[in-house]
């Protein structure tokens, strides 16, 4: 027994909001002062206060997050994990169900487009993990938007074109890569996956894409650029934290480890509330309370706001202090009318991504690809279209959406969600097979286009006057759409309460 | 025994139309002359004729009604209950399945949002309280569309706006309130809940929001006026009586009260009819009776249209004598088109609510939000925008409804059902939770859309291409709202009918 | 035993198509050289041959059908029906379940709108009943299209208007009515109340609406006439004889019988296929078929446009000659676009009908209302609107559709299938309360739109830009017109076969 | 026991890719080198390496497919079938159904349109054949909306027309036929029935229809032409081999056997990607496979493109030498927008097919109709108009279509998969139903507009808005065709897994 290390029933001593320790791999830290400021709420920490809570940390904080975020005099040292009282595991038949459902997953090969990964994991993934990855804001109104906006535009394909050679390889921001699209930023890989990021790292390796590396990753940023390969591509996504200095720092380590562009967000001001999101990690922490106001995390809206990670007071008027400490390509993620692309241009920036976030943030903000269509003609009006590059994520889920954008004047599109349920279902095979289907499709579809390079994708191979009508449109379906969407729920009655 | 009291038996007499008694909180009264008049119709009456129908009468009536309305030689006295008759309650199926589910009801925190309160309201309210509370006109497709009709409206947000500091405080007829939402008139709050429309007053004072008393409440005025603390503000919505004087006492009386703003139901010549509450009704009163003809009330419609306490006489010519009694600012609630809304700023009105009455009145009738489309530019074009405050009410359930109504050109808007139903499950909590719910809601969506005051919000920042198609469009449909919407149904036919 | 009778045997021995006895009435007829004739194909006389046939004949045949239609020398004379096999009924499940139904039908006053009629029917009729009301053109989309084109018409009422004393009544081809409604021509009334079209002349006569008196009723054209009241006003809708002696007649013996109007079906040269009612047919007839060519009948499409019945010749030629045999005005009943009114302005029409028979004849053809508005403005511009009358019908449903119309400039609209629906589940009393609740809810919306007399109503009412978009659009949807609504079905296994 | 013969166990030696041996009616064939060049892929005949293949190979090929491109060294000759060995068939649930249902089958008089034919192939079709010839391109939205479109269009009929005579007959690159469609070419026949395309061919005569011979008949060309009777019409449909020596070959070889018309498909210059079919074909081939990378075909969509039956090289420039070797009319299909119209006719062709290949190339192409729409004004606009036959196919399945087609311009239709329908259904007899089904619609619906003649059908007898707003609305959705529709699915979890 060793002398030094605490013990477990030390620890259990401190478990509430006065004083509050936790285990993580095997070391005991006191949390009490950080309870307030946890971007995920104190209420999660507080469940395992006094306990080792490991499992529940690991998926979702980079290995250097303690060391990081929680000042050294909060590290208590090692603990005697032999004297840590085991928990039961409660039998829980949902896991139960999940863990039958892993085991009759299909193969992967009969994974035939982006969507049937979607369909996968949502069964085979855990729920609070699926919550996640898988929410948008309010009503999903404008997640669901992303998607269908590409079935409002049609093509006008020409025949009796020689496309026998196809060159769909393209550059981004000064760098080649193979195909017009790239892994675009989403946060909390290890939900997913064990591995987490680095997995899609190789992926994008294996198939000579871009890589955009999320500010909120579950790998530490090293632990991604340590993963790539020789010449190959990374972007640093950026949230901009209240202390600049944080953030220059960041900045800084990643223009020294390669990182080729620089991707500020700045459609997350305040993070969006995502009920299904909210609902499930509700039922799993709340499951034992009672009903009542009490129970009402009243500072949750404001603690989100003023969170230190993520700068709700970021301006136009910080540009050019972001110009002045990196010469990586500067690039606004989330841009959202003509307006703000206008801007851009005259700020200097060298590109913007049209992006609503995935539909997490602004409920009924608009498409990527319909902004594009109000952006593209007022940018070649006063002759800025090479002044910079025009990116557009959200929805992508077929070739034919990338043909679109790129018809459109987009240089390239960011595809998220699907490689993260690729990634979490097939693991790195998985990601591997949605990046070949989207290269067998694009190959197909430049054919069937008349196309033979991305130079001579252009605006008349397509028919937008499905955009022309707003947004009171019903778009033709996709049984396959549908099929994977997760429809939000209202609140459950609980069928087993005492009568 | 007391001598002076009447007994059970003397009243059980008088149990038909020729004579009706029935008795109310321990006393008796004649009723037969009023029963053509009652505007719930004469065989809900008939139905307690020689009992004693307090528990029947108590959520619809104010407790001053039978001193109001009937006079005071129909007053019979008290009546000594332990002779009275108990009626052995029937065994409902119906009634017990709903108990089980209050029992099973979902804490309050599982309710994320407005449209959450709703579909645990459907579950747990008595049938006919829900058919009163949820119906609409006809087909409620006007009802419907109320909501849909924001979901064509999309946003087109600004990014990189310092979005530190949010205020969404504004002001209505000159009174400061926090946000810019006020609680609509709806009546027969005792439907819902025990106490009424004072759990109303009640919230609407704990989140600085604006009270309107409706005048078919089921507590009395100076009930709602009492349960008011501080400069709180309240307004009187007014339902004009044929008999003017009896109007004329009940504006001075709200004056006098403190009433801030004078609100002239305009669109209810008539009461609508709502199918599913008529169902309801007819399933409660009607379940014993015969098919045939005889069961047909030809009275009811015309009954409606004469009730002394609506005048459908009401005109323009009527608002001078508006005026000339009152010095409270006077907004006509429920005008529909431009043209009325030129009319009402020419006749001296202070404001208007484009309102259809909740989708009750009638059927087709276009979305306030929609009207609001039309009449601002028409007000901007002769520069009489700041000669008369523009209210909107129908559908909103978000705090994204709020903003568009206000980028539009509103000065508020009022939200009715969402705190009936959240009140019918929650009580006080409950409206809190949901007031509380839309200022979360609303901090975050101004970061998002880039404004950081009411005054900044404008009509740049949407996209409403979506509304000029006319109604043949179909919106995006959130699935939250079409699962707790509740569908009419056609006749049932009676599985248990003896064959 | 008599010694004129026939007896069965003899009767027996004609049961092909080579002879061809039936009995109906207990008369025999040699009906063997009218098989082919037979509007309603021979297979389903063939059925009968040698038998009596009275049960299938009556509904679908007026009394004096057999002495008009079959030659003297057809009539064989009595029948001894003791001596007629009697047919054991086979025990049909389907028929069963409808007793019980019909058992447990709603009373009556469950029905709160013309929809609730239809849906009791549908549970209550029998099935090739059923079949031959609702049934429409192919896919039924203009039947759906009919009740449809009303939801893209929204309201623009006016509020503060003296609305204590509402007018409906109007005129007609110069004859007073209560309500601007007439009940239109609809065929074979017996199939669904064994009294037949005089159901509908007693509830108009209730309500002092006018009623249309159909060609093909199952009440001879006197009965129907006998059956009105007082100053009555009834009109006759003409199919064209391919023999115009025996139209002429027709029309001479309308007249004479006190008819007011003419009404000549144009949108029918050759009956439409209504495949739900071939279907339900082909059950009833072909149950005990094999399949195999043999049994298409070949000749069924042509047999129906060459039916003497109905001229497919007629044409625009023939108009003046109906000017010359009769002074009732003159209607064209199925006009479709603006050329053809205006051609019958000029041919010295007294009316149209804008109409596509119910959605039974050219699937996507446009609604009655559609086609209104485009009608409306080319006749005042050449200042024609008062040189004809123009109706509509087809999926009028509520009072809101009639006033609808009425504001667009109809002179009033016909109403068809719900007053069918009623008589078949209710008789005279359900028709009764179907017109009592249009009358009810025409009270109401006259007063919520804030109209006092048809007079007032007008385009400036309305909201039509929904119409304008073509067909793609999608109207918002009413629960009760979709739970109605009898979905098409293809063709149906036999799960019973032997296997 | 033959000596010269081979043995089964010799053939079943050769098993692999290595050496692989197949068997098919008898003989051996040595397929080794041929395997990466089949069409199919290897995957399918490495299932019955070593083994007897004619089964599977029998519907897929025309009999003279070895003959023709298999080196005659690879002929390896006759196998002694009693010394090959007998696979066990393995009980098929699936199957077992199949075959109850084609006992409970409704018989072909239950068949009223051509949607019910598909209905009835869905379920008694083998499911690989069903999947073959039901899937398109994607999420099928291409193949849905071709039929949808035709519901865009709606009808602006005339009345008082005299249209006892209907004559439907026109003619077709000169050639006269009954009614202006055309059997247009589909492959692989065989699996619907094993009689193949000349089922089609039979019908085509019985109704004097053209027919269009497929490329890729499973009867071989030659089959297909003796089965021809008297002067019958038919045309070659031409993929364009890489070896322009082998077209040049089939051309010349049509052209001798007297074919009127050569049909170049020029919308698929690599095979379409179809889901259905893919997965259909998985469940079969792969159903014992892992799980893992290993059995993804990389090569497979690189595979298809460089198929030498088919060239993606194929341009405008080959135009001319097609012009050289033939005097048959060349007619380009699949042209999809009118700037390639306008270039065929000044590339002298004879005509044009609007079609997007059934919906199984491109997705989101939109359909013939609508481009249609976009063609015939250009055309009249340069005096073009009889310089050219256009033609449409895709979703043909009323005879409204036919004529709304032949309204909007076109000289003619092609209907394909509803004969293939309801040949595997019913075989000939079922085509015949078919064909004459569509004319009785066709003069029942020519009537119904008032047109008399082909020579009628014009522009102002339809009203197209509902094509002009692009693909954002909705149309009328008809439940016979989303009835008949076999939804895409996701990948299907294995429920009999060993857990």
């Amino acid at each position: 027994m060793s002398q030094d290390k605490l013990t477990g029933a030390k620890v259990a001593e401190h478990n509430s909001k006065d004083s509050c320790w936790v285990i993580v791999h095997g070391k005991a830290y006191d949390v009490t002062e950080f309870l307030p400021e946890h971007p995920g709420g104190s209420k999660i920490i507080l469940k395992y206060a006094g306990k080792d809570a490991t499992e529940e940390f690991d998926p979702i904080h980079p290995p250097d997050t303690l060391d990081k975020f929680l000042d050294q005099s909060k590290h208590l040292g090692e603990v005697d994990m032999s004297t840590v009282e085991q928990e039961e595991k409660v039998f829980d038949p949902e896991e139960a169900d999940r863990q039958v459902r892993i085991k009759q997953m299909p193969p992967l090969a009969a994974c035939y487009n982006l969507m049937d990964f979607e369909a996968v994991a949502r069964r085979v993934m855990k729920k609070t993990a699926w919550a996640y990855y898988s929410s948008g804001a309010d009503d999903e109104i404008t997640m669901r938007e992303n998607h269908a906006a590409f079935h409002k535009i049609w093509f006008r394909p020409r025949v009796l074109v020689d496309v026998e050679h196809i060159d769909m390889s393209t550059t981004m921001l000064g760098d080649k890569c193979s195909i017009p699209f790239y892994v675009t930023a989403t946060a909390l890989g290890k939900l997913g996956h064990p591995e987490g990021e680095v997995v899609l790292t190789k992926a994008a390796k294996q198939h000579d894409v871009i890589q955009m590396i999320p500010t909120l990753a579950s790998c530490s940023f090293d632990e991604i650029v340590d993963a790539k390969q020789g010449d190959q591509v990374q972007w640093l996504q950026l949230y901009v934290n209240k202390d600049r200095a944080i953030t220059e720092k960041i900045v800084a380590h990643a223009e020294k480890r390669g990182c080729k562009g620089l991707f500020i967000t700045v459609d997350a001001p305040q993070l969006g509330r995502r009920e299904k999101d909210m609902r499930s990690k509700f039922s799993d922490v709340g499951s034992d309370v009672q009903s009542g106001e009490s129970n009402v995390d009243r500072s949750q809206g404001a603690a989100r706001a003023i969170s230190s990670f993520i700068d709700p007071a970021l301006s136009w008027k910080d540009i050019p202090w972001f110009r002045s400490i990196t010469r990586m390509p500067i690039v606004l993620k989330g841009v959202q009318c003509v307006e703000d692309v206008l801007r851009a241009v005259e700020a200097g920036c060298d590109g913007v991504v049209l992006s609503n976030h995935g539909g997490r943030q602004l409920e009924t903000a608009r498409s990527g690809i319909e902004v594009l269509v109000e952006v593209m003609p007022a940018l070649r009006e006063r002759g800025w279209e090479k002044r910079i590059e025009v990116y557009v994520d959200g929805g992508v889920r077929r070739s034919t959406d990338i043909i679109k954008a790129l018809c459109l004047g987009a240089k390239g599109v960011g595809i998220g969600r699907p490689f993260l349920y690729a990634m979490s279902a097939y693991g790195l095979d998985g990601v591997d097979r949605a990046m070949q289907l989207l290269k067998d499709e694009m190959e197909m579809n430049m054919r069937l286009i008349g196309a033979t390079t991305i130079e001579e994708l252009n605006p008349s191979l397509l028919d937008t006057r499905g955009l022309m009508g707003g947004h009171s449109g019903v778009i033709p379906s996709d049984t396959l759409g549908l099929g994977a969407y997760d429809p939000l729920e209202a609140p459950r009655f609980n069928e087993k309460a005492k009568l």
